[in-house]
């Protein structure tokens, strides 16, 4: 019995990682879309989102039978709701990306972007995906190192979320609506992106070391 | 055993009604705040905000222990795990209420929303707030007609977030970009508290019928 709950374990284990892979291709491809006009990317990434919630209702199935079959307690049931959370935060960010995806195909052949804040959304795009790419490490190796670092590209979403705003309110800016309307949700959708990240990473750090000061970063 | 199981799953679903009435007042307040520029309601969203995150904790830990201590299957288990969606989709609400308060005390003593946008935003948080008052009566009653109205309010909001996008990128709008971006954010904050009321109504839904079909509102 304990063997198969090891195995249905690793198996959960493994979709949340193999949901963690679609969300880097997908902010990846989204990001290419944003800087280099590339619609078809953009049509993949909203294409292939319905394939996340599908691994999403996959996992939380999972949970529930692991659940109902095996009743876990202590750590191992704790790591189960943890997956709840974690598939919901991914399965989110997935549909960050595909708002960030649609933003380039409204726009297109026109950049979403205006030249004065592709700097910014340059470094939203690269703290991004950086973060998405540390969730698979972090999901595989629960390195705590990896957690350190996800934190870190979320206070440089932070940052240029703020940058953001600041430069489109502080009186200089002289952009259409339509641009102020673009850059102002795609700033958000990165910054949201962000917070759910460092939200799974703080649920990993709480399971490996049972230390929970980081939850007000809700997922 | 099994009335003490009952006993703490109607302490569960009071702990959600609890939650939702504290999103019910906060997003009432918001609204006040922003309609009348009272400023001290918008204190009190953003001041209360943190009572929502402990409730969150609360049910949790209180499904969490469930689970442990009683081993639910079938329809309780179900319930439980729902419970942890609904509560996390509650904090996500009251999060959207004191951002919205947020904006109103960046902007005060001048009010966030242009006149140009006034009745937009008014018709937004009349659905809104209504939504909050119907999540207690589907907690309450699990009556589905309720459900039923759920889905309308997010409706309107849906339909008022487009004109309220629509008019800024007209190609008419002459406001500030401080403006757009207030009208942007303030129309984006109404439409997921939207989508958090319907995610929520789907799943009790769910637990009253068995119908999933809903489950593309995903919370």
């Amino acid at each position: 019995m304990r063997t198969l709950f090891n195995a249905e374990m690793a198996d959960l284990a493994e979709d949340l990682v193999g949901m963690a892979r679609h969300v880097e291709t997908a902010i990846t491809k989204a990001s290419e879309a944003i800087l280099t006009g590339n619609l078809d990317a953009a049509q993949q990434v909203i294409a292939e989102d319905e394939q996340l919630d599908d691994l999403e209702t996959q996992v939380d199935e999972r949970c529930v039978l692991l659940i109902a079959q095996q009743q876990p307690v202590g750590l191992d049931l704790r790591t189960i709701i943890s997956a709840l959370r974690i598939s919901a935060a991914l399965e989110r960010m997935g549909d960050l990306a595909a708002h960030i995806a649609k933003d380039v195909r409204r726009s297109y052949p026109e950049s979403p972007v205006p030249d004065s804040h592709r700097e910014i959304i340059e470094g939203m795009c690269a703290a991004a995906t950086e973060a998405a790419g540390e969730i698979i490490r972090l999901l595989e190796t629960r390195d705590l190192n990896v957690a350190a670092a996800i934190v870190e590209d979320d206070d440089t979403l932070d940052a240029l979320h703020e940058r953001a705003y600041k430069s489109l309110t502080d009186g200089t800016y002289t952009g259409s609506p339509q641009n102020t309307l673009d850059v102002a949700l795609l700033a958000r959708y990165f910054e949201r992106f962000g917070d759910h990240a460092v939200g799974i990473s703080r649920r990993i750090v709480y399971l490996v070391t049972g230390d929970h000061s980081g939850s007000d970063a809700k997922i």
